[in-house]
Parts: C-alpha cells; structure tokens; sequence
C-alpha cells in the first residue's frame, strides 16, 4: 500500500487511476491547480468544490482514497485574490496546496504568507511548492516567510526538493517532498537521498498529472527503495505522509 | 485516420491521449464540460480558456488535432450564465458544444435557444447534446427550438442519438451524432442504425472522459464498420466530421 502526497489526480484519466490503485496506491493527497492562469478569483474557487465534491468520488470509484488540497498555487494567482483568501479562511480543509513561489515576485510572497496565516490558525497542514527555476532563491524566500510568522514545523512539507536545495530544507525542520518524475529526481536519487539523510522527514511522491506518462513513480520507487533500505522505506512511501495529513 | 466528434480530452490523462493516437485518432472535438455545476459564470470563460489554450497544445503533443467546442452544458449553467453568453459572443469560435437539454426545465430551454442564436449570426456549428433521461421528449423540444428559430440544417448535430429518437432526428434534416460507449450504443447497434440509414448524416464519437475505460471505442466500432459495410464507413468516422466542423 503506497501514499502518493502529491499527486494532480484532476490530470489524470480513469483508466490512468485504476492502474494507480492496481499499483498499489491507495492513498493519495490531490492539490489544486489550474492550467492557465485564471481571469477571475471565482474559477479558483469552483475548482476547490470540482476537486473536494467531484474528484474525491471519481477516485474513491477507482480504489483511491484521495485528500484533496486547495490553495492558490503561484502560477494560478487571480485578480482579486483576496476573495479566495476569504473563502478558504470561511470553511474547514484537509490540506492546503499547493502553495508556495514561482518567480519570487511581491504578489507572490503576499499571497503565500496570507495562505500559511490562515493556515496557522487553523491547523491545516500546507503543500509548499518549490520551482524548477531558481529552486535554491525561492526554497531561501519561502523559509524566510515561515520562519517570519513562527509557521509550526509539522505544518508543512517543502516539496520537490533536489540536491539544489536539500540542505536548506534539512537545517530547517520541515517535511521534506521528494518527486519521483523524469526532471526532478531519479528512484537512484531518492535512494541517495534517504541513505544520507535518514527516512523521519521524507514523503514520496510522483507530482504527475496532465502531461506525465509517469504516474506510478511512486510504487516504483517505493519497491527500488525496499531493496536498498529494506520495510524502513514504508515510511516515506506511506506513513510520514498519513501521519502529516493525519488520516 | 479517425476522427472522434465528441470527446472530453480534460477528462483524459496523458497515457490515455497518446493511446488514442496509437489507435488511430488523430482529430477529435472536445466539448465544454464542467463536473460540478459552477456557482460562477466567470468559471465557464475560465473553462473555455483552458480548452482553447492549454488543452489543445496538450493534445497536439500527443498526436492529436483537438478542436475545441465551447459551450453552457445543460448541466453546467451557472447563476447571472448571462455573462458567458456575452462572452461567446464577443469572440470567433470553431465550434459551440455541448450545449442542450437536460430536465427541461426554462432556464435550459432559454439558455439553449440563445445560444443558438449566436451560433446562427456568427455560423458556427452546433453539437447538442441529448440527455439519457426522457431523451424522446428532450429531443422533441431541442427539434422545436431549432425549427423555431430557422436553426440551418448543416450547422447542428443532435448526439447521443439511440433508439429512442433516432427517427425524430432523421425527419428534421440534422446531423446525427452516434455515442459508442456502455449504456449508450453498442458496435452493433451502430452498424444496425447504418446499414437501414446509410452513411450520409451520421458521425461517430465516445463522449470518453472522466469516468469512463472506453475511450478508444472510435476505432474499434470503426474496425467493426468496415468489416460490415467496406470503406463507406470513412464517412461516419471521419469525413462527416471533418464536413461539419470545416476542418
């Protein structure tokens, strides 16, 4: 049984879940994204009720225990965002996500630091994102923000995080979100990774959705990694993400 | 070559698209849909958006000439769904769909019927959906519509066409849209409905996506077609298509 944390199941077409599920994957955590940038806050928010009332049920259709996660990822920032923040602040989440900063911009950095406040209040555990570009400036931007408002260390994993940015991520406490997809890491990688670095902080997951052919990385990873480092490979495959979303 | 005349691409993942090229398909009209009725009518133009930017390129990479239908669903239609009837007409498009009857109700019939008249002033070609329920008594009053207002024979195609109304929509002159996928045709029904009507008005689709396995049924009920009625059967699965949405 494997636990992808991070996982664009709205990406994905059924036949593409139910392979998923025969992988082995019955637990996913489904943040939110919109593929071009929306026009309007009002879209942000029907993608959130599409994904909690929707796609829930479509995955638990193919065998898939899926948690969804909302927030305005950095690439989705509407005009008039404030109305988002205000519905995310009116009602309970399981996660939130995926957040966090693409091109550094002030936009950017206001709407992370307003979604991890409301986040702090109310408990909620948070998906960062980190980019391709620029990974190390943006993980160093990030941290400086959580570390600003006294974010909890169990309230976030900083994920995609690669050898550009693993010792920040290390030093700072947080969860650590390793992707297992062609352009970020390699099943060696994670090996690598983990060997070094002990398996308490880590989650596994695959980020696939859209455009991926690689949606069963996790499974995959997961059983390379059980021939290097044997059942303690369960917990970032599994329960480092079960106990972070607390399900 | 075969061309899908209805299929919901977004509901599709990458594996999926790339196997429907393998398949054959290398032109398909993918139809607005949204899984959850919008609360906004700012979710809709926001979904168009996506189809017309994002979806078709994500279609392109996998081999597959995508032209996008936009569209209020009967079951899509939002509060204020004036402002995305404004929207369609403020803009060229290639095609309108799905658009049509669900329960009947004014709201569906008014949103119809407006929508109609903007495909007339503007000719642009209609793919209208009728509904499982009371598909009879819907196809009547989407026919009463269209000949209301003089919609022209060429530019609307009633879909999913089954038993139950097929010889409605034969008489009216209309192009007849024909849904291989469970609990709508089967292979052999298709082959039934073209050997007593011939092969002029019908084309074929899977109305594929989301919840559904079935998404190459194009080509395999197209395999089935020409075992049965030799190379006549390219009009159904490609050259009517590529007639009605002049492309």
């Amino acid at each position: 049984m494997y636990f992808d944390s991070h996982i664009h199941t709205d990406g994905l077409g059924f036949s593409e879940l139910k392979k998923l599920n025969d992988a082995g994957v019955t637990k996913v955590c489904s943040p939110s994204f919109y593929p071009v940038r929306p026009n309007y806050p009002q879209t942000m928010i029907d993608v959130f009720r599409k994904l909690t009332e929707f796609e829930v049920d479509r995955c638990k259709l193919a065998g898939i225990e899926m948690y969804p996660a909302v927030g305005i990822h950095p690439r989705c920032i509407p005009p008039n965002f404030e109305l988002v923040l205000e519905y995310l602040e009116s009602r309970d989440w399981i996660a939130f996500g995926e957040i966090g900063l693409e091109d550094l911009t002030e936009t950017e950095m206001d709407v992370l630091e307003r979604q991890l406040r409301i986040a702090m209040e109310k408990d909620i555990p948070c998906v960062i994102h980190t980019p391709r570009k620029n990974k190390r400036d943006a993980t160093k931007a990030t941290l400086r923000i959580l570390e600003k408002i006294n974010f909890p260390e169990d309230l976030a994993v900083i994920d995609h995080t690669n050898f550009d940015n693993l010792d920040l991520v290390i030093k700072s406490g947080y969860w650590i979100g390793l992707t297992v997809q062609p352009g970020k890491l390699s099943v060696n990688e994670v090996v690598r990774i983990v060997r070094e670095n002990g398996v308490e902080r880590f989650m596994l997951n695959s980020d696939a959705g859209y455009k991926d052919m690689q949606f069963t990385s996790v499974p995959d990873a997961a059983r390379e990694l059980e021939k290097a480092i044997g059942i303690e490979g369960r917990k970032i495959y599994y329960e480092n993400a079960s106990k972070f979303f607390r399900v």
